[in-house]
């Protein structure tokens, strides 16, 4: 049960990696994001901060609106967010009022992590797994910003 | 200068207490935000998340949004948010990243409000003024949830 949850969860976070690696090529800090309901991919989405000018189009704020639009309702009970880095205090909080069931990251972010700068932000329902191909995540992480020194 | 400056956040409050009656009247929870550049109005913007099924449309990050758009790149630095109701937790991460010189809003929200939850959400910088007219932007919430019970 265990390991086919972590064969599941492996699976999906390659996508968010895919999905990071497309904002990688745009230019745009590589963090992705799919969300999936009863075992389908129903959202996905990168950071896109740069093309669009906006701060709040991130990784995960495009997926969560991407995924109640879908979904037609604004709460996404039953989902699970995978995304390849550790959502921020905004996303963290957009993600606690969608009310997600999951969330799955990545690589930690010590410097503006939720966990760190609002712990409380999630749904007090919302399940949290840390670490999942966290290795691969942040080299692509790491690798974006050498790349920009 | 403390008086005229008194006198013009109560101005554009009432800009953002008038968009906040606007989303009354489309049945959403009254908040509404304006976004101030030299000045002059560069943003205004309403709680939309029942009308757009989306948890992320809240004033302040249609605002924001708005207001970058207006202006060309995502900082908002030298800019001023009114907003009737305390930030989120959701808007006071994207207000940080966004790095607006300084808020001003009217009532407190002890359940949500940044200020409890992340109260290092914002930019080290960022001044906050609270409390402008605090009873008018407190009283359209209180109605609001009264017509609900």
């Amino acid at each position: 049960m265990q390991e086919e949850q972590n064969n599941r969860d492996e699976y999906f976070m390659r996508l968010a990696i895919s999905e990071a690696q497309a904002a990688y090529e745009e230019g745009e800090i590589p963090v992705g994001a799919v969300i999936v309901a009863n075992g389908r991919v129903i959202a996905r989405a990168h950071n896109q901060t740069e093309t669009l000018h906006d701060v709040t189009a991130h990784a995960e704020m495009l997926a969560i609106t991407s995924a109640a639009s879908m979904l037609g309702g604004k709460y996404l009970n039953g989902c699970t967010l995978y995304v390849t880095v550790e959502p921020c205090v905004m996303c963290a909080g957009a993600l606690g009022w969608a009310q997600l069931s999951r969330i799955v990251f990545g690589a930690p972010d010590e410097k503006r992590g939720y966990s760190t700068f609002a712990p409380k932000a999630l749904h007090p329902k919302t399940k949290v797994t840390r670490g999942v191909l966290e290795k691969d995540c942040k080299a692509l992480m790491q690798s974006f910003f050498a790349s920009r020194r």
